[in-house]
């Protein structure tokens, strides 16, 4: 079976490692890369340096005509959060499926887009339909689904580290994640706050109590009325998130009470790996990858706990991740063209 | 009036960060400069690449009799820890001031030493003796001190940070400190751990629950049984400390409540810059300076506050922070030599 | 005696070490400080780190008339080249002394303009009466000069580093320039291409052939019609430039040959330093300071030699070698305000 | 057909990615993997990030006989180059095929080893029989060879780049190969000097006329008695190799002219991709893959041209190439493994 699949936004930093990516995946075949950009007539090859010699589309300029004109069954949408909001709607009644890697459909109340995202959202029908792609706990629900909301990177790396213990949050309590992460996060800017100059040698903590991942990392966690402080830093790397999330428990608790939580969780998860207690990932170990790892340390009294989650925001973050949605979306195996 | 100092442990990175400061320093004349390595035989200006031409004593081998023989006034310890502890016995029984920047007469619990330090104090009944120099909590108590405890760089960053809110602090609360270095922090290292190759792209947690510094923010917090949970970070820059401290406060805060207590604190302090509400200090803003730079946001509901404090840990952290400790217990200005 | 200082393009990164070099300099008071973009109305003290709590004027829209009005004995140019040409004459017209870091007045042949700086020049008569800057070749022609064109970085590093060996040079040799520069080397830019995610872990050859520091090179090289090859590279790091000069020598020379030729330069020169034969400076070495050091090593058979050559790009290479051709213009010691 | 393949040196930068590439080879298969340091017994899966979860063997510590035990069509030897003089004629005698890639069966002057080695060739016989592993210069000697020396790092850079050049050079010229390569170049170091936080920031050159790879350029340049000169930097970047390589023309020479050359030389190569004229790869196009990119500019008059040459270090400056030569040593697709 070969699905075709069209990328919309193949000239950013989401967008190019998924066309690293789809280009090898066995059962997919990139019939269409767009861009908003200047970039429209580029080469497929200059998407991303694993592309040299690989054939493929050249970019053509974005429009949902053009798009469609390829005949996708799958569309990914890499582009900027108001142009997939507006997009997503035209494409689903075009008959394709969508996998949007912005953050338009990924919370469910619509009262926070002009909020967190500067613009009233223009289907907020479909926000109730669309599958929130943290793959691992999707369970069923993205074998045929026809519109997944890629999960933000900050989230994914916060709620993988978060989710399975749930069961042993202390009533009410408050959820410190402090993360950091690679300045490619950020997308390709042209902006001198984001230059090479001004960010070797410096770090920094942005967006504290504002950032727009704030409210899906609350939503998400699906755990009561969670009280989630998210502070995010810019890390003088190119990629990579590392996250620290302290968590208190309602209970004493033991190293092995929580690692059989993960276990539990994450047993069947190709692309999770929980180490054991006291050993901490670094970013090292997941950058170029498409994983998280996760490392806990029990603190003193065993009634709160470190939980230190890495992922390459490129790929867990965003790209990997969209295309474990897609092969689940279609029916194919969880690690093809990602192993 | 010229007063005759001494440096040891002139060739690591805090030492020659006070070989540069102390060569200019109006009121300083360096006489001499010590070194447990290879380093014997050194030019004194190739201690720093500010002291190229500038005259200073060649660097000679580490030992009591030959710094006591320069007939210092004081004598700045930048030795491991075991070292000076075993040194500063020896050095004030001869008659000099001692402004120690190891970690060694920090705390006052001698019991902590074997744990934290790995080895028994040799000199107990001067850890209630020594002035823990944390500059501008200090008071009168520097005013003629013979044996000074510079502090740790990560406590600097975070007490700076702490003590001026203590009057907000909820009762039995817990302090997360999550705090990232730079590399300088680790000392000059020959292992291939902090080699450029490991550690360019990679950020990690380290030390989580175990590191030295944790009972140090403790016990000089001075605020009750405090339930501190710090969690240092190794960024990939050479030099700088930021810190994301989490608050919570016993009642509804304004962000001009918190903004009086920093200022009653700080008002004459040349070297600590509080921001306005909301605005956050980076890294970049005292790398390569004397100062400690603090930005705070209150979060909604006015219970809870996120600090951010920068210093640049060879500077504030360790050499600028002895010399106002030095002009402290000498009589001179504040700021003399680093302004 | 107090000079007034004028500083324009005070935002940028020449600028800003500018006003921290001239805010503390014991003969110069900074009564204007300008800039043409969104920057007017910043305070003093947030153009440098170092700068903090120091006083001076806020920052003014750059116009001719507001910077005359300011009545400075002295106005630093660090704007953009076609500005400088503009504004020159119109500032010496009011009496001012000009010392220009742009390029507009570095070439005595005003037909280069066009092609290297894209540019007809506005002012071809005053290119014969600026003074080039280079500051440790200039002899007496700084003394009271009204126009200083301060010379570029590139070629700052390069010819330090070979003018004192012209009289060993080969007949029509050809001079090979391998240059590798900082990214602040390309000032303030908002563009994509230098974003930190892009530069991080990179490294490139750009102007091969085109840049218009090779033209500059060759004629401040003053030596027959020579033949300079210049490459420049761009860094992953904030600052500084190294040099590697391929030098083709007439007859065998020895090291000590090489050694007196530099020596006789540079004897009474504060801030270049000669290193003795096989001892190559590194970045480091400089970065932060106002010299320029050179190392050199003869190759096998003593005829010919690679010279290395490393300084600031934005001290020496721009802001403190405007300040020593500041000093020797207004009868200041040379090293004032940079020791 | 499956290949039986041993690896030592496996904990090394080209080790680990040597196991990278062959553990996922389609005709080999790991069976054994050692070190000759403290790492016997780590898991195979924690020689590379991309490892996690792959079957291998445990690493075991280095020895003749281990290895053969394993048995092995062919050693990989990845160790250090006086170990490899010694172990490649046990191995060989034992039957199977070695690929080094160490220095030490590089050069055919047994005399040089000494000088530049450190120590007196145990094997001198065998420097003959050796086939230099240069993949797209090797024709048909790779096929069946028992031992393959692979090239140097910077020796692959330039000889790539230069080689299809020959015909072009003028007589006698000197050819200057300015050559900067990341720190992993220089192994897994424990040493001050390779720290990240002295080399953050930093630049320098270094071996300049007394590198070991300026006789293996010189020597397998195959041109007569080439002067070449060779100055390599530490680019502060922890992988890739970018040489800059200066050449003179024997008559004037147009940029066709060039292009027909390397075409012709590299048609059939599939990695190594030449550029049109006047567009010069960087770091970034090869970091992470297994090509060489070159570029090259024409200077004026046609007499002389700046070549580019860019490299991945580690893979096609070691363990890429190191599988090219495998591949064609035992009849495989050249690409095997490795697109």
């Amino acid at each position: 079976m070969t699905i075709r699949v069209s990328i919309a936004g193949a000239t950013g930093y989401s967008g190019s490692e998924l066309a690293a990516i789809l280009a090898r995946h066995p059962s997919a075949e990139v019939v269409g890369a767009f861009s908003g950009g200047s970039s429209a007539g580029a080469p497929f090859a200059s998407l991303h340096p694993s592309l040299r010699g690989v054939p493929g589309p050249v970019v053509a300029p974005f429009s949902i005509d053009a798009i469609l004109a390829t005949k996708p069954d799958v569309v990914f949408l890499a582009t900027p959060n108001e142009l997939s909001a507006e997009a997503v709607p035209a494409l689903l009644a075009g008959g394709t499926t969508v996998i949007d890697l912005s953050g338009s459909f990924r919370l469910r109340d619509a009262s926070l887009y002009p909020v967190k995202y500067g613009f009233e959202h223009p289907a907020p029908a479909l926000l109730g339909e669309a599958v929130y792609g943290l793959t691992e706990w999707c369970n069923g629900s993205l074998a045929g689904a026809k519109l997944v909301a890629n999960p933000g990177c900050y989230p994914t790396s916060i709620l993988l580290a978060t989710r399975p213990l749930r069961p042993l949050l202390a009533e009410g309590t408050t959820i410190v994640c402090d993360a950091k992460s690679g300045v490619s996060g950020a997308g390709k800017r042209a902006e001198a706050e984001y230059s090479f100059t001004e960010l070797a040698g410096n770090f920094k903590a942005y967006g504290v109590g504002t950032h727009r991942h704030e409210p899906e990392i609350a939503a998400w966690l699906e755990h009561g009325e969670p009280n989630v402080i998210f502070v995010p830093h810019l890390l003088p790397v190119p990629r990579g998130i590392l996250s620290t999330i302290y968590l208190n428990f309602e209970e004493e608790t033991t190293a092995e009470d929580v690692a059989w939580l993960f276990a539990s969780a994450y047993a069947d998860a190709p692309f999770v790996h929980v180490h054991p207690a006291g050993r901490l990932p670094s970013l090292k170990d997941v950058v170029g990858t498409p994983r998280c790892e996760i490392g806990f340390t029990l603190l003193a009294g065993g009634r709160s706990a470190v939980v230190v989650s890495v992922i390459d925001n490129l790929l867990k973050g965003a790209a990997s991740q969209a295309v474990q949605n897609f092969n689940r979306a279609f029916g194919l195996g969880e690690t093809e063209g990602l192993a």
